[in-house]
Parts: C-alpha cells; structure tokens; sequence
C-alpha cells in the first residue's frame, strides 16, 4: 500500500470534482491508500473504507491568493497540511490541483529542496507526434537565470532516464531560432552552460518544432513554459470549436464527421492533458504532483495513478542521488 | 498606381515563390506597380509589362546570417536597396520575406524611427473564435523593457483604428494569470503603464484566451510573441497530422473524412497565416510589410495586397501624426 495526500479543496472544480475522482481511484487502483485532506463539512460524505483516512481542516488557499501571503497567514490550509504529512513520512506522495504557486512555495518551506538544486520546477509530460516529452518549467519560477534553467534540463534528464529508462534524453533549449546566436540574453548564456556541460544538449529549437518530437526535453523559464502550455491548450480546442462551426453549415459534413467520430475521439485521446494527470514538481524533498487547474474527476484519478507510480520508485529519493552523483562527476557548471 | 518594392531573394523558397508570387500579384491587382529587386540571373526570366522594373543588384542577406554584420558588410543586399527606394520616395511600400532581423535593422538604419517611437515592432494578424486580432511585438526585439511593450500596444491600437476603424481597441497584456499580481517582473511594471494610461487597457490574458476573441490586441516582449506565433503554427500543423493519422486507420473514418473535406478546407483557409500575407513593423517612416519566412507564391500575392493597402493610405504617416497627437494629449508615460 502506499498512503497519497489529496488535497481536497484544490482546482477550479474542488471539492466536487477531487472527491470524485479520489473515489473513481480507490476503485480502480488496489496499491492505493489515499489520506484526503479538507474540512469536516465536505468530507463527511466521503464513503469510509480501509482504504482511506482523512484530516480535517477549515481553511484552504484560494486559486487567486498571493502563495508568500498563504503561507504566512493560514498555517493549516489544506495544501499545507497535506504537505506536512509527506514531510513526516506518514505519506508518500501529495496530490493538488489547487493554487500552484501555493504547493511551490509550501513545497519549498515544509519539505526543503534537494541539495544543489537553486529553484525546483515543474515537468509538465506533453504529446507529439512521436514519444511524449518533457516540458521544463511549466510555471513554478518566473525571471530564472540560465543557471536555473541549466539545473531544469540536467533534472529533466535524470527524471526520464529514472521513471522511463530514457538514456540520456535530448534537452533542447526553447529560442527564436536554431541558430546558436539567436534568442534573448538568458537563452544565450543558457546555451554555453548546456554546451559546456555532459548532458545530452540538442540545441535550441523554436516553438514550431515543440510537438514533432526532435527531443526528450524543452528547457524554458516558467513564464515563457506557462504561456506555452495555455496556448497549446487554448488554440487545440479553439482549433476543434472551428472545425465544428464550418461542419455545422452542412448535413453532408454533419454525416462525414458522424461516420470518422471513432478517429477524433482517440484522437482527442491522445492529446488530453487529463491522460498525464499531473505534473511533478522536480527538485523538492517530496514526490509532489502538481495537477491542472480545470482538473475533473478523472484527471484527478490519473494524477493519483501518477502519485503512486512516484511513489512506488520514490522518485524524489532517486533524483536526489543522481543529482548529487551528476553533481559528482562535475556536472555542476560554475554559477 | 502604388510602387510596392519586393525583395525577390528573401525567404526559404526564394526566389521561385516570391517571382511566382509577384506574377500572381500583377495577374490579379490592376493598381499595383512592382520594382523587384535581385541578381540579374534571377530577374532576367520574369515577364517585362509595364507595371513592373528591376533593380539588379547581386547581394543579399542569408536567412541565418547576423542582421548586424549584414548592415554592416553588404550595402548592396536586396533589403537595404529596397528600403532605399522606400527612403528616397521611389515607392510606396516594401515587402520582404527575408531574413526579418535585417528587415527591422535596416528599417531603422535606413528609414528611421517615428519620433517618439523606441523600439519598432512586428505587428501580426491572427485569427481567433471572433474578430482577428493583433499580436504584437511578432519578433523585432528580445529583452523588451517595460515602457517599449507599452508602445507596442500604443502603435497596435492606433493602427486597429487606422486600418479597420476599430474604436478603443482593448488591448491585453500576456501573462501566466489574469490578476495583476501575476506575472514576471517586465508584466508587473508594464500594467502600471498600461493602468496609469488613456489606452483601452483590459489587463492581463493567459495564453489559453489568446485564441478566444476576448480583445483587440495582444502586447508581449517579441521573444515570447515569435514562441507563440511559432508554437501555434507548429501546433496547427501536429493536430491535422494526428487526426490524419487516425483517420487512416480505418475506411469508414477515410470516408467520413471525404464527405466533410469541404468544411476542412474552409476552416484551413480560415486559419491559413497565408491568407493575411505578411505583418507590418509599426514605428518606422515607411510602410514595411515583413512576410513569413515559409512564405509560396500565394502568401506573397496577399502580401502585396496588404502593401498596396498600406500604401493607399500611407499608414506610416497616419501612425506617426496619431503618435504625435497622443504624445501631445499626455500619453507618454514617465520612461
């Protein structure tokens, strides 16, 4: 059995959608233990079973409240506690959908980062047209220095060799052109230090070449990580809403989309976030999983499979030492 | 008659599309004069009328070579006579869709800034669920400071309300939360530029809004705004690929597909980036259209469309009194 913190009171849809999807979860995954973290009000519903505990707890941090401010003013939110929980061992892994930059900073505080490690951040798993890849950071830091985004890459890179076997994993650095020249100040002085270091380094690749699958990972400062993913996200389904709208305007096109309906739903399979469930916040003494926002219960229940499989590995151990090992062999570029 | 200047060897498939892409150009718009400008070599086989001239020269500038040493080294490339003629009152527009950095530098070396203006920058056409929309800064500067992104939604909604009337267009920020409290240090201090301002300011957009129609013009660092412009090309393009790939594996999907082709093209042709031909660099004395690098014959054609709308009106003198008037009116914000 492994014991996994969900929080409750996390995500747009929370409490409705995480209970539910912490329900579908004991239901379909026997490994699990899960510890649901909430007030006494929401969870009283929960059916009770062997499988689960609960701690009881009023406050929560709101998806719009400033993380520093949360962390100092509500000690015992959801997100806080839960946290707690895995740094006294009595948990393996957390699971929130709630205020990312809350679980951070909390992250940060309550479970301390890995030694060596500047700034963790967050690996978000991304479709393309060939294996899946790693995006780094998808949000967890904003105005990085390229030493931080070398760190990103370098723990990227031990993330996919220790959870998929990847060996030695492409890392590309996210830029406005392939050209070693082109991109902004931190993307230039990121680019020596990767070409300086070991690690698998592919170059820079543009935004055009992100979902073709050219590489294992795709380095870049959280803001730039954060619009990119809510872009994809946004125009793939303003991309389908338009496609519905032109097939409206005819039966015919009504009926050709009726009968191919079985390529676009695994299609549509394929490229849902809801699939990858959650993405780990790399770099903290903890396996965290940061899930969406707009998370529903079954994106919930994935980030929970997501959870154990960490969990299972212990993931946060593993990357501890490989860092310090790569640290070691002289991986560590000079600051 | 216009003169609009083309740079016959700028782009990726130059110079066969862009010589293609002027016939079509001469085919299909009476009022439109070209000047071409390449080697003799290229320009010899083009069919001599009396809408169109030469101007031989043999230079020109690589796509990936630096636009510095390019202004410094080859006087004579193609973009920098071109935008001579342009200086000299020879013509009335110039379209490239040549190496863009040399575009913009030469732009500003050889035409000038508008008064005022500090930073020109590449506004581009996109389309969303609505009313297209502008994204600016496209690419013409990295490592944008605060009171440069104000400028560019300064230009952006001055030239909405020059070319397509639009009254008050809103204008958005990019940023990674709709709070003003989110965002990087460069977003922090340009929403107090934009809040303190006379401008239609409607705040922050995520990425995933980008698409929806929510606002007029989008302002980002040009970084950033060739990633998303980038990524959503890419994008694009990977999703049509996967949903082909589906839709081979079966014959009934095929089939579908078939009967509704004609609600795929229409949404193909609503989205094509071809059809809006090339983005203006707003901010410098002479209409500039700067083409997609990728750019055939078709995408040409529109290009000089859109130069020979620019022309029309002289948009660069509209932008340059509408600057004036609202430098004049106190929109200047403390730098």
């Amino acid at each position: 059995m492994f014991r996994i913190v969900v929080d409750v009171m996390g995500g747009d849809f929370a409490p409705e959608a995480i209970l539910k999807g912490a329900k579908l979860a004991l239901e379909s995954i026997p490994e699990v233990f899960l510890i649901l973290v909430g007030p006494n009000e929401v969870l009283k519903t929960f059916p009770y079973s062997k499988q689960v505990d609960f701690l009881f707890t009023e406050e929560y941090v709101r998806m719009d409240e400033s993380p520093g401010e949360a962390l100092k003013k509500k000690k015992r939110a959801s997100i806080f506690l839960g946290l707690e929980l895995l740094r006294d061992g009595v948990a393996d892994a957390f699971v929130s959908a709630g205020n990312s930059g809350a679980v951070v900073a909390g992250s940060i505080f309550i479970l301390g980062r890995i030694p060596g490690v500047r700034r963790p951040a967050i690996a978000t798993l991304l479709p393309t047209l060939k294996e899946p890849m790693v995006l780094i950071d998808a949000g967890a830091n904003v105005d990085s220095k390229a030493y931080d985004l070398y760190q990103f890459g370098l723990m990227a890179s031990l993330f996919l060799e220790t959870i998929w076997g990847r060996p030695k994993p492409r890392i590309a650095l996210l830029s406005i052109g392939e050209e070693s020249g082109k991109g902004n100040q931190l993307v230039k002085e990121t680019h020596k230090l990767f070409s300086a270091s070991k690690l698998n380094y592919y170059g820079n690749i543009e935004g055009r070449d992100i979902y073709k699958g050219l590489v294992d990972v795709v380095v870049c400062d959280g803001f730039i990580g954060n619009i990119c993913l809510k872009l994809s996200e946004g125009l793939a389904e303003t991309i389908l809403e338009m496609l519905k709208n032109e097939v409206k305007k005819s039966f015919l096109y009504l009926f050709g989309m009726y009968l191919s309906k079985g390529a676009l739903k695994s299609f549509k399979k394929r490229t849902d976030w809801r699939e990858y469930g959650g993405a780990p916040l790399l770099g903290v003494k903890g396996n965290v999983i940061i899930s969406h926002g707009k998370s529903d219960a079954y994106a919930i229940k994935n980030a929970i499979k997501q959870a154990l499989q960490f969990a299972k590995i212990d993931l946060h151990k593993k990357l501890e030492r490989a860092i310090e090992e790569s640290l070691l062999e002289g991986e560590k570029v000079e600051e």
